[in-house]
């Protein structure tokens, strides 16, 4: 089994929690305590990651929120996913990149992704195709989360455009999980104002396990979620949240409170069948 | 017109180049001289632009190549940005960065790419639709490259499938040209290695210009390119090389060949019109 999987499973049974946090920071929102330090972003994430780790089975750092800092936002991520690999690491490091480009450039981002920064996963565009992703997933030791139905309102432009009767997300979800996916490295973004969506892409893909953007903020709904995409194992979930926890007046609370959500969920779920 | 497209035109007719160089080092290929600088990639683009810059119509340094140097490159490539906009203020900047996330974290890139780098173009993924890649589109200031057929040898793998008797790629054409470009600031992705889909874009989109990548080492064909992609005032296209020029023994010299091609194919097809 890929060992980054294996992590999540270990994570997932030993704490009993499917949440994934994303650690999206804006200097105009952290509290302003944090402004004053060298690196405000690694502060404030390191304070999120030490009260919320306990409930979070993964930390999901979108690079654009760093980007938006140049140089030194990247310093701060680098920063973030040393001190994540260093004090927690049990948990797993999706960087949320949603890169993809020709199979010689996508070198470059495996070398800056996963050997420099060295996270666990990443997230992809599938629209070059399986070719040029290969430099991707041709690296084993991590995993390759590829965007098949995304989360946002506009995603039906393209995702849902039919050929031979099922939509350009069933295809991806198909291809991923049927040919791309031989080393057992693979995952796929599923949005979580989807559920319909999510329930065809579970009997597509059996095995694969889906990161799920969209809670909160964006309306998905965690009884739907968890309904729809939970596996076999009762595991197959990664459960996005970011806004809504690292910007609580109790990041804490709110990790426990959707953590807890989730799995009562599941327990209505066995119990109803 | 859009500021950006319109000094386009103008330096596409000072100078009469179709030429857009891709700047994508890397220390294992720059020589050896650059190394003992603090910044070897940048002091490798200066020298780079200096030559070629007289048979250049854009420079697209591609974001992958200084991510891998981490903070380093970053500072890297906004240096070389800058040095751009300050010794060739007439020449196009693109970021070959190929983002695509959400609306709310396409803000962030937004500022990191447009106002704090201040690129005037950038290569953005169509996965997640219109919607979700507003934050870039609705800058009247800026060009959005939209990926649209990519010249990577597996890019039919999802471009290609077919829905209403059209593949994906034309649909984004469509999509991009006549729903999305309100405000004549959209350019296409075009692979010069697909001139029979580019002659069908160029029917789509008339009046589209194309970013061309796949000449030189993907074999792309010069002539094929121009016979297809040329609009009807003999521009339209920002035909990319990167390798064959910058780690060219002469890049001045490779730039001007390359440059005197586009422009021997466009004289051959007016005489034959």
């Amino acid at each position: 089994m890929n060992p980054i999987l294996r992590k999540y499973e270990q994570r997932v049974d030993a704490i009993r929690s499917l949440l994934c946090i994303g650690l999206d920071p804006v200097t105009t929102l952290i509290p302003e305590r944090f402004l004053a330090a060298e690196f405000p972003l690694f502060e404030f994430n390191k304070w999120i990651i030490d009260q919320t780790a306990p409930y979070t089975a993964a930390y999901k750092p979108n690079s654009a929120f760093y980007e938006a800092y140049g140089a030194k936002g990247i310093i701060q991520l680098e920063l973030t996913v040393e001190y994540l690999r260093s004090s927690y690491p049990e948990i797993i490091t999706i960087c949320d990149a949603k890169r993809g480009d020709n199979s010689n450039t996508n070198k470059s981002y495996v070398g800056s992704i996963f050997d420099r920064m060295n996270f666990d996963c990443v997230t992809l565009h599938p629209y070059l195709g399986q070719e040029a992703l290969a430099p991707f997933l041709d690296r084993r030791d991590k995993v390759c989360i590829i965007l098949c139905r995304t989360s946002n309102p506009g995603a039906a432009e393209f995702q849902d455009i039919r050929s031979n009767g099922q939509p350009l997300w069933q295809t991806v979800a198909d291809q991923v999980a049927n040919k791309w996916d031989v080393d057992g490295n693979c995952m796929l973004v599923v949005g979580a104002t989807y559920p319909d969506e999510m329930r065809r892409i579970r009997a597509i893909a059996p095995n694969t396990t889906f990161l799920v953007p969209g809670v909160g903020a964006q309306g998905g709904d965690i009884t739907a979620v968890v309904a729809a995409g939970l596996n076999a194992d009762g595991r197959g979930l990664m459960i996005s949240s970011s806004r809504e926890i690292i910007y609580s007046s109790e990041p804490a609370a709110a990790a426990a409170a959707l953590r807890n959500a989730i799995n009562a969920a599941k327990e209505a779920i066995h119990a109803a069948r």
